[in-house]
Parts: C-alpha cells; sequence; structure tokens
C-alpha cells in the first residue's frame, strides 16, 4: 500500500437501490469523508442483495483498491446476505462470533435473542468488528474490506470507529474557481492547454444548469499546495484573457 | 433480448462524485425511470474520467445486461473523454458527425464553432444521435450502450427521447407495507420463511432510523399482481401475528 496514494472503492449492497426506491447517500458521503483524510475513492458500485453478485463485485475491487467500503445487508432479515457473500469472496468460514453475541445482549433481552437477531452476529472468519455505537449490532473488517451498515447514521458512526485505524496517503487539495457565466465551450481550449501543461494537476470543468443558463465551475486537484496555486493563478489568467475577449 | 426480462446498468463518469464533491443524482433518477417503464436496473457503477476505465466499465456493462445508461463527460472540455471510450470499447472511429454539428448551429453562431465546441460532434461510428432539447449538444445510442450528458435536466430529457424506443419488460409491481414500529428482529424469521415459500416474490425489508427508533418497511416486489396480492396478505397476515405477541 503506497502511502502517498491510497485508494478505495465504494460498495453498495441493496436491491432497494437498484428499484429507485431508496436514494443512497452513503456513496457520495464516503467518499467526500475519504477525500478529506487522504483515501481517494476510484470506483463506486451497487450489486444486488445477491450472494454470486456480492462474491464478485468483492473479489473485483479488493484486488484494485487499497480499500473496500461496503454499506448494506448485515441486518437480521432473509435478504440481509452481505456477510455471507465476504466470507465467500475471502473463502471463509462464516460463524457466530462471540463477541457479537455480546454486543447484540448490550441491547436486546437474551429471551429476545432469536434466530434471526444472531444472524448479525455471523462474522467472517478472521474479521475484527466495527463498532456500532447506535444499535450495537456490529460491521466488520476482514482483509481490506470494511463492511457497514446501510442505515445512514449507523454506516457514519462506524466509518468514524475504523478512520483512525486506516492507512492514510496524500491529501488531495482543490481548488474552485468559479467562471462567472463563461460557457465552457469559451475556455476550454484554453484549460486543455493549462491541463496538458500540467499534468499533476487534475483539471475539470462542471457545468451546471440554473434557470436555464450555465453557471460553470472549474475544479483543480493536486497533492503538492504549490503545484495547485501555480494552476489555479494560470487558470484565472487564462479565464480572464478569455473574458475580455468574450466581452468584446 | 427476452421481452419478461429487460436488463440495465447505469454507469455515471465523473471524477466530481468520486471525489465526493458532487453528488450523483442521476444513477437513481434513471433507475426509478426504468423500473417505471419495466426495465430492471441490476448494477451500478461510478468511475473516473479516463478512458482506460471507462472502456473496461462500458464493455464489462454492455456484455452483460440488455442495456447501459452512461451519465457525463460529454461536454466540451478535455475532461469529456466519454465519446472517447466507447468509440474504443466498440472498436469503431469517433469522427466529427455532421448531424451533430447542423444540431450545435442551432444553438452556436458558426463564427463561435472552435476545436472545443467541435468536440460534442464527435460522434462513434454508426451511433444514433439522442436530442437533446436544452442546449442541442446530442447523446448517442450505439449498440446497446446509451450516452448522455451528466446535468441532471439535460440527462433528464434525453431519457426522455430514448423512452420510446427501448424494448420493455414486464414491470416489476411492487407494495410496501408499513411494520408500524416492529423491529427487525422480531419479523424476520417469520418474513423468511415466507420469502422461502414464494420465491417469484423478491421481499426486502429496509430499517430507517427516526429519532433513535427503527421505523422499517417491508417491501414485496413481482410481476404477477396476483402472486404479490397473495405474498402481501401473508405478510400483513405474519405482522399482525408477531405485532399480538410483541405486545404481550
Amino acid at each position: 500500500m503506497s502511502e502517498d496514494r491510497v485508494t478505495a472503492a465504494v460498495l453498495v449492497i441493496g436491491d432497494e437501490i437498484l428499484s429507485g426506491r431508496t436514494r443512497d447517500i452513503n456513496s457520495g458521503y464516503i467518499a467526500h469523508y475519504l477525500a478529506q483524510i487522504g483515501i481517494e475513492t476510484r470506483e463506486m458500485r451497487v450489486v444486488p442483495d445477491e450472494e454470486e453478485e456480492i462474491v464478485a463485485a468483492v473479489n473485483a475491487l479488493r484486488t484494485r483498491y487499497d480499500y473496500v467500503f461496503s454499506t448494506g445487508g448485515i441486518g437480521p432479515t432473509h435478504d440481509d446476505i452481505t456477510a455471507d457473500g465476504v466470507a465467500k469472496a475471502f473463502g471463509v468460514a462464516l460463524a457466530e462470533d462471540p463477541r457479537a453475541i455480546a454486543l447484540l445482549l448490550e441491547r436486546i433481552k437474551p429471551e429476545d435473542l432469536n434466530e434471526a437477531r444472531r444472524r448479525m452476529a455471523r462474522i467472517p472468519e478472521g474479521a475484527e468488528l466495527v463498532a456500532n455505537p447506535i444499535s450495537k449490532a456490529p460491521g466488520f473488517w476482514i482483509g481490506n474490506v470494511i463492511v457497514m451498515a446501510g442505515v445512514p447514521s449507523i454506516m457514519q458512526a462506524m466509518l468514524d470507529d475504523v478512520a483512525p485505524k486506516l492507512v492514510k496517503g496524500a491529501k488531495v487539495l482543490s481548488e474552485i474557481l468559479d467562471t462567472h457565466g463563461l460557457p465552457e465551450g469559451a475556455y476550454a481550449d484554453g484549460l486543455g492547454e493549462l491541463a496538458k501543461s500540467m499534468p499533476e494537476v487534475s483539471i475539470g470543468s462542471y457545468p451546471k444548469l440554473s434557470e436555464g443558463r450555465f453557471m460553470n465551475q472549474i475544479v483543480l486537484r493536486a497533492r503538492d499546495a504549490g503545484i495547485l496555486g501555480a494552476a489555479v493563478e494560470k487558470a484565472k489568467a487564462m479565464l480572464a484573457e478569455v473574458s475580455a475577449r468574450h466581452r468584446m
């Protein structure tokens, strides 16, 4: 794992996202959170609650990225099969974990610990638990895969639990420039030349329609503050020049 | 393409989503839209503005699903490289399309049609254009891949343009049951048995935390209204029974 650049994928598991019924807000939250601590999200996937799909996605992503953060599918109902899929992806057993049972018993009375609730204590062999301060049922961390709940507030608390233990890379710094109503087509040539001349800087142009008018932003991103600052100055000069020309 | 079941993947192309800067609202919109017209979204991916990533994702998804709907990366700036990636994935040339140039000239004065803006007229060989009633620059449709803009209002208009031409499957019908505060662990065993006894019905349980209390919903989905209705009745009876027990 290079400490210069640490990469991640987000894996959202859930039919409810794919059917369009529930809007996924977890992946955006995780990507933003990871960016703040120096981990770069390189891919996101949403797959259904089907074991073979989960296995395939976990294996595709864990071999490509430093970390995989999954959300969803770790509750007590029959459609919660993330632990099964992850255990199978790693080729390890899935068994009831006494540590997890103890956590569940902090919230659930012993006589209410039925078969379904015990499902939440099934943890792949060799995994560490991820704390759930809200409803106790833990997530887990196996290899480079971190398995979290789908309920946003619980997922967020779990991310706070694992964050201190993650290897971080150099944070990507960013600057946003407003183009003050200049159309993309007016500055695209200049921006492309700047991007080509400074390959260490990732430059994006993001159009937004507001009341029928494009309001665009340019985002410059780099790990080195000096290089980023130089790029920002060049971009500003380019925009000023285009703007003067555009208003002639 | 089976007309019983038509599947799709959504492919979102854009560094701004992966950095957490911009929240992707397109994939949820597309999934919900497709579900309404009888197309089942089976996977979503977000990849960066990098040609090899786009090629790999397009090829992985177009061979697995009936349709792929992509959003983002078809503007005039250097980071808009979706057309390049899609052309490469299909192994076809990418050239300026006179039909697309004509569309651009409906909005852009000939003297303003610079090199950057002409980029928006580059269409993979053999593709059909997708109309953009808002800002004219078209999307395109090649094979089973439909390439749309990233700006939500434009993407939505493009989806309206292609929708009548898509092959549709039988619509998945759904019913939502409120569990009136029953915890998942209380009904999970009964729900699992129901799911097992009616494999034609896809049953999910979705917890939501509201003011520290779980408010759960059960969603039942099937293509046959009679089967769905029978499952709903069984689920209601099961919940009533659990509820009576739970309140004792």
